[in-house]
């Protein structure tokens, strides 16, 4: 399972871009998980959808009544934990792909550092603390298929790793 | 998607009725969603695999290391959140269908209650609070089958309201 | 700290005896910890600040604005998380007393008993699955000050056990 | 309330800076809200309570045996819940204060920042998506005074509009 992380609002670059990654995760018989709203969540689910993959959506809300998933969630995930809800995206991926920048992404990039899960950037934030920028364990790259095939390398070795 | 909520100690009985649900609810085209562990959970997990359905489990840990799913889990989730995921299993379930009777399950009913989900309980627990039983919104049945057919029925109604 | 856990929906017994529990816990120099709201809640807080105590309410909203903590709550925790906010006020008391029979009390004996926390329960839920009743873990008491001396004995022979 | 945000390992600057901020937000009539642990959390827990202030330390985990409060914690509130305890951290607090840089201070930065809570930096993350920085909505300041006046300001600010 690959996490795509990102916001609601965004630019129709990084939705392009977000169909193109999704649509790639499903090629190569990867699972997206996601937050499961609209903006990049909608673009990558649909992305996948298209070409049969499965797609799982966390939703920050307790049904569909406060927390309608994007068209293209195959599988809703309703939480009742708001934003906390971002943690369990993170954890759910072998690796995780980050989109845009929001804040709420921003929170995502952190979780996946604190537990090491493997991030790839396209197009995202920047941070830096005396130095440290994190750019020992992000790996950044431009286009989708980039940033699919590094996904899929990082959460197979990692998997492995785990597996010992 | 029907929640299958239950423990992980039980006995064979358990066992065969679990796997009984989780077979009934794929032939009918649904999903299982449940805690991802062992026990009464792995065997209506396995049950939906035999017949090609989809499996989802909502795990306790941050990821396989601490908290390994059944074998039969297609989809695991990782929370980090210990048994404050029970909450999550519940919400994402159209109906939950409770077996047997730990203290999780108990937490999960009352979840179920509150969060007004149909619940159907085959062999689980009874309560009572002043004649307070719950018995208005618990369905007792004591086959897979009936328990199956009143979930599907049942989370059908809820979506249709939903849906309103 | 301890735990009262409770609906917010009651009759005036249930309220006379909540406010007399908080009283008898601040008495002792302990701090009630709950979840906040009205009803039961409100009256051990009123209870504890009445007599000076200290009084922790671990809200299931984001702020004050969707989750208003009542008058008598010194210290507002908001968690963001609904009534998963449930097993964090079970875990933050040395031992746990419940008062009355809402679904939501339910799910926190059940946390309790999972988390093997001391529960003393004051007219509350009776439960049974083939004569498993928690009655060994569950010490059922009449009145406040009762309620209260058991709480603090169990509370501190569990500290003791948890600092070895 | 005030909440301190930062992480465990850091230097002595960020200590004594930690350990004047806890202090000066006491002396105000303020209570400390943080994460619990040690490190600069430690540290700002100690300067409050030394002038006989009150501290709250939200843990990750599920009691003393998994997740030991630092000594000056005068309320420890288990969430068993990991580093989505950060989340409530920063909803608890009606201003926040980040110092240094870790990645859990980043992802509670994040979070303050979706949930309009007001943001006092000393000494920490910048950030940076196409020239969206946060420094429309983060403080920067470079002695704790400064942190704390300006904390209370705003935190005075919030609660007036949030009161309305």
């Amino acid at each position: 399972m690959i996490a795509v992380i990102s916001g609601e609002a965004c630019g129709p670059e990084a939705l392009e871009l977000a169909e193109n990654v999704g649509r790639e995760i499903a090629r190569r018989g990867a699972t997206v998980v996601c937050g499961g709203r609209g903006g990049v969540m909608e673009a990558a689910c649909r992305g996948a959808r298209e070409v049969g993959g499965h797609t799982i959506g966390i939703l920050p809300g307790r049904g569909p009544e406060d927390s309608n998933p994007n068209a293209y969630v195959e599988f809703p995930i309703y939480t009742g934990m708001g934003f906390a809800r971002n943690v369990m995206v993170v954890l759910s991926g072998d690796a995780v792909i980050a989109i845009d920048g929001s804040y709420g992404t921003l929170s995502e990039i952190a979780y996946a550092l604190i537990h090491d899960a493997p991030v790839i950037g396209v197009d995202t934030w920047d941070f830096n603390y005396r130095g440290f920028t994190g750019q020992d364990k992000i790996v950044r790259v431009t286009d989708a298929s980039e940033a699919v095939s590094k996904a899929i390398e990082l959460a197979e070795g990692r998997r492995a790793t785990r597996a010992e």
